[in-house]
């Protein structure tokens, strides 16, 4: 508290991330960060431009990213935005779009940041619960309601939305924007990004944290008709104009570049998860199907709450979120192979011991 | 223009940053960029920490930057507030500080951001006009208004207002917030960092991207009492948890350890400033006295716009604004002294050929 804060900031409640603790052989599976180092690619582009231009100003408008950018999705360069993380292009998005008259809906159970972006913004907004078994139901968004926002596949439970029920929701909402997060889309078959050239109502956000394992870097962006993303542009212009630096746009055009090795780990992790999901079943899990990072699953028996405790005496970091609805399972970021035969390990000899004591 | 626009977007002017041109052989002082190279070891420190860590997250506090400039300043950990530019602090700043019921006062030359804030944040502001000698006169900011911010060194006239006169504004006015912009304060000797334990109703916002010659890197910082920092983070925390990537901030760190560096350069830049302030005159040229990285002055006879253009044909790009009292003054940023001589070589040409022509 102070008296020199705005009115506003009193009113805040800001996010809370997962934890990043420094300890090492520490198994961290809470913050759905790639198991794989980034490209070598990247690497060797960021000490390129690791030199005396560091004293100039980047690019403000990073055009190199953004024609890599476009070019990659085929679209035009005036339907590219870039930011520094997700979370920042997310958070222009709310304020250049997704405040309206009408209030923004968004599904109960997603990324955690939404609302908090509307506490920020002085956005009225409307959670939607998700359906019993955790999925989205669009016939819940055909109401009064203004803007749609939500994560695809969703957090935290995995769950991807077919590509032909956004569709629908596009065609029967053309007056309204639908933001479509797609963090963790390159672990699905479910990206919107094709859908932009018909669908004026229509902003993809995606990011390079996840799937091209450049968490450290704070790239994202988001991809819709020229009209939209100038509207970005304006309140980023506003804001801070240079919002990436000099070594963010020269590793995010590598990463870009080098396919090859993004869609080898894409696959990788997507086999591993597939592969974890049916020994964690084995072990009495209840897993929802995952099209993501991370799997988000329950036990029969053991609470969650417990397990997460359990696991973190092993060193092993998952996420648990102390919400109804939520409070009985917990979100498994996946790791390499070994990480994940370690946790399968670890909790068949949790629950074995339970076993034993009752 | 869209109708997927929020309100807000249509009535945003957005800022418009000195040109970027990336043309080999130029002259580039218009920025106000340092024309020495970041410390080696800054180069180091990144590209030590250009590695597979990449694929996790930076951590969201940024303690190790904090720490190094807390310690730097002979501050406390919680009066040290890190952001992706200065640009981005300031815009936390005026959103959560400087957005108040009274007017927000600040000269009507100064750094041209700050209007633009207001109009993003919907905040109230009043500007005061600089004395006709351009110097900022503390009695003007005696009024009814609510908090102030200016730079100081102030931009573009680069005349820095007395420490002592910075003291009287704050004692006198402890209800109200001010705050200094200085972005050049290392080029002089009137930083306010000095008052930040004494006054409550002080915060200070420094950049790395002028004296430490990382523009490209993108970090600036606020230095205040504990209430005021934890209103800045309460909104970063609310905006981008994670602003800062993990080569910015280990970069920085970097950039205050090699403290020698450092002030070898920038005594560099002043004795360069110094030297070139006096023969600018020479050349029939009027020259505020600068307490930054650039000179802000005019010709006895050749209109600014004229010179500027006639720079430019030569490959030196300086800054000319089209503004009320300042468009027929060039500001021109302290380059090496080799670029510097060129300048004054051409100037003296383009100069001559007038003189001969008329």
């Amino acid at each position: 508290m102070s008296r020199f804060w705005s009115k506003k900031v009193h009113s805040l409640k800001p996010y809370v991330p997962g934890e990043q603790p420094q300890l090492e052989n520490l198994i961290k599976l809470n913050t759905n960060e790639n198991p794989y180092a980034p490209s070598p690619k990247v690497l060797e582009a960021i000490s390129k431009a690791t030199n005396e231009s560091l004293r100039k100003y980047p690019d403000p408008n990073g055009l190199g990213l953004k024609q890599t950018i476009a070019d990659y999705y085929d679209l035009d360069l005036n339907q590219v935005f870039i930011g520094n993380s997700s979370d920042e292009v997310l958070g222009h998005a709310f304020q250049a779009l997704l405040k309206q008259d009408q209030p923004l809906l968004f599904p109960d159970i997603s990324y955690s940041f939404y609302p908090v972006y509307c506490r920020l913004f002085g956005i009225n907004y409307q959670q939607i619960p998700l359906r019993a078994d955790f999925s989205i139901g669009i016939d819940d968004y055909q109401s009064e309601g203004g803007a749609v926002i939500f994560a695809n596949p969703n957090a935290p439970t995995g769950l991807a939305l077919d590509l032909h029920k956004i569709a629908e929701l596009l065609e029967q909402n053309t007056d309204r924007l639908v933001v479509i997060d797609e963090a963790y889309a390159d672990f699905s078959e479910h990206s919107a990004v094709g859908l932009v050239q018909r669908h004026a109502n229509l902003l993809v956000v995606q990011t390079l944290s996840k799937s091209r394992a450049l968490a450290g870097l704070r790239v994202g962006f988001a991809l819709g008709q020229a009209d939209l993303i100038s509207g970005l542009e304006r309140v980023k212009n506003s804001f801070h104009p240079y919002a990436l630096d000099s070594l963010a746009l020269a590793g995010a055009v590598a990463a870009f570049d080098d396919d090859a090795y993004f869609k080898k780990h894409c696959s990788m992790i997507i086999d591993t998860r597939d592969r974890f999901s049916q020994e964690l079943k084995q072990l009495g899990f209840e897993v929802l199907p995952s099209a993501a990072n991370f799997v988000f699953a329950k036990h029969k028996s053991k609470p969650a709450k417990d397990l997460f405790e359990d696991l973190r005496k092993e060193a092993i970091i998952v996420r648990y979120f102390d919400k109804p609805r939520l409070d009985n399972y917990l979100r498994i970021s996946i790791g390499t192979d070994k990480e994940m035969q370690t946790l399968l390990n670890k909790l068949g000899l949790i629950l074995n011991q339970d076993n034993f004591s009752t």
